[in-house]
């Protein structure tokens, strides 16, 4: 049975906040026709994972702000300013409790063509098909995303690395992984390189090296979660790499990752329809490195 | 002097209608932070040009709404209510006066998880620098958007073909031609094959032919605005053709222009720094076809 409303199964109750009001209804109407993150996807967005407690710790907040400025700056956008986002952010999680985790979202858009940008803070209880896949794990198929590799090398205006509201393909693909019974994706290049999940980084186990997709001129995100995973691995002595890899090479993997903030680290159970090795003692130390 | 408040200018008063609710205060807030045309691009939307007069006329509705429909269809949305939205922009248009003109806007959207869909009717005074390159034409710039032709044919998670709300590359794109000292662009293909503006279809003039890209398996959107020029032309006794072209193809054509709704057709005056020739009254004619 799905329980359609993560509050009562979660006890986290949604909150939203608007940056310059503070908080609202959380489902309160915070935005008009005008704005141009609705009418044109054009703005930024981080969503953090937020542990309840005195104080609740939103974890890896500094490295979200690093990139929402990223973001902002590709974008043309103001510098979000980090204190007044913080405030905003933290003022969403009071109240969430010892063992709660929540959803903390933070959404920048270029406002109306008269005003000035729009800025809001949500939280909202973790979904519950996340919490599930961290146990399952997760049926992966890949898709063409159908540009190169070297595409956004000297091309700013795709955007890549700019983690932009314009999501209607990574959405899309994720409703193309359902129709073919799976529940993620890594997009490829037309060559077969994988580049990255719609929603998440790829990070795989070859060689006793824990590896990712190297970010940048890639065009692909620099994941905030494959940093803190990589930078609690080389604590532990664990070497880490980046490369650029086929299918293939991660069919062949000792062990493949989604990983994203929210939901951790995911094991991938099969990618395109291949059973893969999965080692959860390595799940468990990504978690742990990822909360520490 | 740039007159910000177009309002003023026009006399045309700016409105916002709510489907299911109906007309609120043009600047109203109309969408909760959960809403995922906000937070995630993930809807679709139409601009119309609109002429005032008793009643106004909302040129080529019947082809926008069939276009509307495709791209809800796209992006798995639940199918537009035609006799729905065309009271909410009927009702939008109500008091435009003859001689005036306006842009209409329909925008439906994923809506909330929990909810149904959004959608939204706005009417907007057509901004002033859309009224000048009427007259005086538009310096573009060529972008690579890093896909190449056959791309889209067999990958409907891209969502070729579908007018998205997913717009920042396409607003990124605008604002890269601004710094390279141009108004707008025509991506291209790595492999320099032309195939739309980001907000625009582009239509030439050779061998006698008015030409445009053919949409479909390349991706692009399928033009109202050219598909009404064709139609006017082949009344009219003149040839046109769906071709595919280079760049070096269009800066050696008779004309170039960009049609889309609302601008109509707007003459091509340089195209990477080189000056293309103009046929004003070929211009004259399209624009007669297009309200006609």
């Amino acid at each position: 049975m799905i329980l359609r409303d993560e509050t009562v199964q979660t006890g986290v109750r949604r909150r939203t906040a608007v940056l310059g009001t503070g908080e609202v209804a959380w489902d309160a109407a915070v935005v008009g026709a005008d704005d141009l993150g609705l009418g044109r996807g054009d703005g930024c967005f981080e969503t953090l994972r937020v542990l309840g407690g005195t104080p609740p710790r939103l974890l890896h907040l500094a490295a979200h702000l690093d990139r929402f400025e990223r973001s902002a700056r590709a974008l043309d956008l103001p510098r979000p300013d980090r204190d007044a986002w913080t405030a905003l952010a933290e003022e969403v999680c009071t109240e969430l409790a010892d063992g709660q985790e929540a959803a903390l979202r933070l959404l920048l858009t270029r406002g109306t063509p008269g005003g000035g940008p729009t800025g809001l803070a949500t939280l909202r209880p973790v979904a519950a098909e996340i919490v599930t896949q961290r146990a399952t794990g997760v049926d992966v198929v890949t898709l063409d995303r159908g540009t190169a590799l070297a595409a956004h090398a000297a091309a700013p205006w795709l955007l890549g690395g700019a983690k932009t509201l314009s999501y209607a393909v990574n959405t899309a693909a994720l409703r193309e992984a359902a129709r073919r019974g799976a529940q993620d994706v890594l997009f490829t290049t037309p060559a077969g390189e994988v580049l990255e999940g719609p929603t998440a980084t790829a990070l795989w186990l070859a060689d006793s090296e824990l590896r990712t997709v190297p970010p940048g001129a890639t065009g692909i995100l620099a994941g905030t979660t494959q940093r803190a995973v990589f930078a609690g691995a080389q604590a532990a002595g664990h070497p880490t790499a980046e490369r650029t890899a086929t299918v293939a090479d991660l069919q062949g993997a000792d062990a493949l990752w989604l990983v994203s903030s929210v939901r951790g680290a995911v094991e991938v159970a099969t990618l395109d329809g291949r059973v893969l090795p999965r080692r959860p003692e390595v799940t468990a130390s990504v978690r742990s490195w990822l909360e520490g």
